[in-house]
């Protein structure tokens, strides 16, 4: 029986070579290790929610429309559930329903798997892991800066540098005024905004046929996306990532759309400079979220961003940035003499309790294949106990890469291995 | 709108008083932390598979019965899945698929969630994680002790000593054993695990009524379950566990029966001394079951077990032994003067790059309201910044337990704090 197609199997280093698609535990812990690390140090806080929700929560936010994208079901107790399509509906529950009891901004961050039933196409999964970073209660475009910061030095974390990547930022605010340059019926920017979501996937002649009536010229609206020119929110966040030394980073481009009805502020997606994955990132501004899925019961301004799993470690794969990675032992215990195994174990135990990754074999092997276990292991040491004439135990430690040897009594083996 | 009944959110400590049961996400994360942390020094690899899995994997196992307890459904693909309930199944078959790429014996572990459709009552949940540790392609007993002492361990590195928990191993041989010396008739063997498995849940006159007929009397089964009296894979299993020091955490107790059919050697549980709380712990060996959930591809001897989140969280807290948690920052800037925000914002992001948790207001406030949101927030050292009459900057760090300050160059604050 096989698993099902999209879903995804983790299993530990090396990865045997097959045909059948097989993801490494080992990177994925990295990539978490490393998430956390950075958020933590930007003084994000780590929340999780459950994987299955109310399907309500979902069409709130989204509409009827979502539901085709889902893994929904009905459950024994006749409740509409899905399995969660992405975190932002239950940051806002979560946040709405212990709202006074935190101090605000909000700086929460949370890694969760997120399901869709999509098309089964190469490549495309139906389940992923993402980096959701949020800021909430806080208007100022400090806030966005700080997003952003947080997003750049997750990326460089991973060895990533601005020769790899460009996070695009892109301002809501900038199309509204734009808008309002030329048209001053406010109803008539929904249309503007649908026009210009669609441009790259419009023939141009009916982009400019539909923008006429509104009193652009397409050729305009063309320059206003390519001309990089930072309006004011945008300025704002420039400077504070210049102080950061982080500026080199990030580029003005109005290209970035984003669903243009869904954000209120800046957005901002990162990219491969090459142009050979899909965004390796996405975010911004959503003031009116919050009161949305919170069905009114609370009113905050929030920002955030999601990352993904499979674009970031497919990108760190191909730049050769993933580490080697290991069972990270320390020592593998020889036991060549089988009078020694109690002892031996007593050894194996030590080192253990020392927090030093150590293995040996369970069951009575030559010495050589145990040696040879050890290397393909990657073991750093191998140790094993010799009885001395007169009795008592001594502890042979070799370095499996020079090949050095000491001699030690049992007891000083943990001490040494751990410096 | 509410999460759904028997599941959990994770808030970031400190946690509000609040009637809502809310759990705390730090917590979990220290508990997958120690978890991790022993089961590699164990050298165990972790591996993980989809949650959402076909159905047939768990039926196959258990048998029809098992879906009225699962969160499944018929997926937008026709196709009958289930959220998964237990790791082994998944274990099976990964490990059926890669058999013969890894090394035997595998040591594998995982922290999934898992999904039970439990009937609503306190305290039970609907979904937990669960540490799944197993030892794939061993027969011998040494692999049973190896991951006993592992489980001892992993309750030991959270703090808990055998005045807390004992581990109750039995043998499903012994059983056997007692069964064959009175009874030739093997055909029965099924009907005697029945009745002794029921014992608990049995009026005395019935289950001595249903005894009387194998040969067995109601009395000395019992005295069999006290005796204490290991046969010989558990001596074998003790005298290794003794060679480790671990001896006193274990005690054999026949009554430890754990689904006699499923299991085919040593089996355990682990709980609290005082009975306060379910099971902290339980597993055995399972030669069969590999073959059985593969399908018949592979048949590998095997032997785990499963700790759940719950139960021992509670236990933990219970007893005092979960640390007091918080964001774990080692500075917190102070910009009282807003002609420092830049500079500012260069100390945050060389403090952050050096890999130090570091927080500040992301908009102009009164300095004692930031010094008082550095206290809140447990922050190690404030620092801020002063401009001399020079024009050069120097930074001020304060410890804010022992109120000392020191005076530094800017750049010299990262270093000082990361020692």
């Amino acid at each position: 029986m096989d698993r099902l197609p999209g879903f995804r199997d983790f299993y530990p280093e090396p990865l045997p070579p097959t045909k059948d698609e097989l993801w490494s535990m080992d990177a994925r812990n990295y990539l978490f290790d490393t998430w956390r690390a950075v958020a933590r140090r930007y003084g994000f806080r780590e929340y999780d929610g459950p994987p299955l929700e109310p399907l309500e929560l979902y069409t709130n936010k989204s509409g009827e429309e979502i539901v085709g994208q889902l893994f929904n079901f009905t459950d024994k107790g006749e409740r509409a559930v899905a399995m969660r399509p992405e975190m932002t509906p239950t940051l806002a529950r979560m946040a709405a329903a212990q709202e006074r009891a935190y101090k605000k901004p909000f700086k929460w961050f949370s890694i969760p798997q997120l399901f869709r039933y999509e098309k089964q196409q190469k490549g495309r999964k139906r389940e992923h892991f993402q980096l959701n970073c949020d800021i909430l209660g806080e208007h100022d475009r400090a806030a966005d800066a700080e997003l952003v910061a947080l997003l750049i030095d997750s990326l460089r974390a991973l060895g990533l540098t601005n020769a790899d990547f460009v996070v695009r930022l892109s301002s809501r605010n900038a199309w509204t005024e734009l808008f309002a340059s030329r048209c001053t019926d406010a109803a008539k920017s929904y249309d503007f905004f649908q026009i210009v979501d669609k441009l790259d996937r419009t023939r141009p002649e009916e982009s400019a046929a539909k923008l006429a009536p509104l009193g652009f010229q397409l050729e305009e609206v063309q320059a206003f996306i390519t001309s990089g020119q930072p309006n004011a929110e945008l300025q704002l966040i420039l400077n504070q990532l210049a102080a950061r030394g982080l500026r080199e980073y990030v580029r003005v481009d109005y290209g970035v759309i984003r669903g243009l009805a869904y954000y209120t502020g800046p957005v901002f997606e990162a990219f491969d400079i090459k142009g050979e994955f899909r965004a390796i990132c996405g975010g911004g501004r959503y003031d009116h979220l919050i009161k949305q899925v919170s069905g009114g019961k609370v009113d905050l301004p929030a920002l955030g961003f999601g990352m993904g799993d499979v674009v970031l470690l497919e990108l760190l794969k191909s730049r050769g940035l993933l580490p080697q990675f290991t069972a990270g032992l320390n020592a593998y215990v020889l036991i060549e003499d089988e009078s020694l195994r109690v002892d031996s174990l007593r050894l194996v135990q030590q080192l253990r309790e020392a927090g030093l990754p150590t293995e040996f074999s369970l069951t009575p092997a030559k010495g050589d294949k145990q040696f040879k276990r050890a290397l393909e292991l990657n073991a750093s040491h191998a140790v094993r106990l010799e009885r001395q004439p007169d009795g008592s135990l001594i502890a042979k430690l070799k370095h499996l890469k020079s090949r050095e040897e000491v001699v030690l009594a049992p007891s000083a083996v943990a001490q040494h291995l751990a410096h």
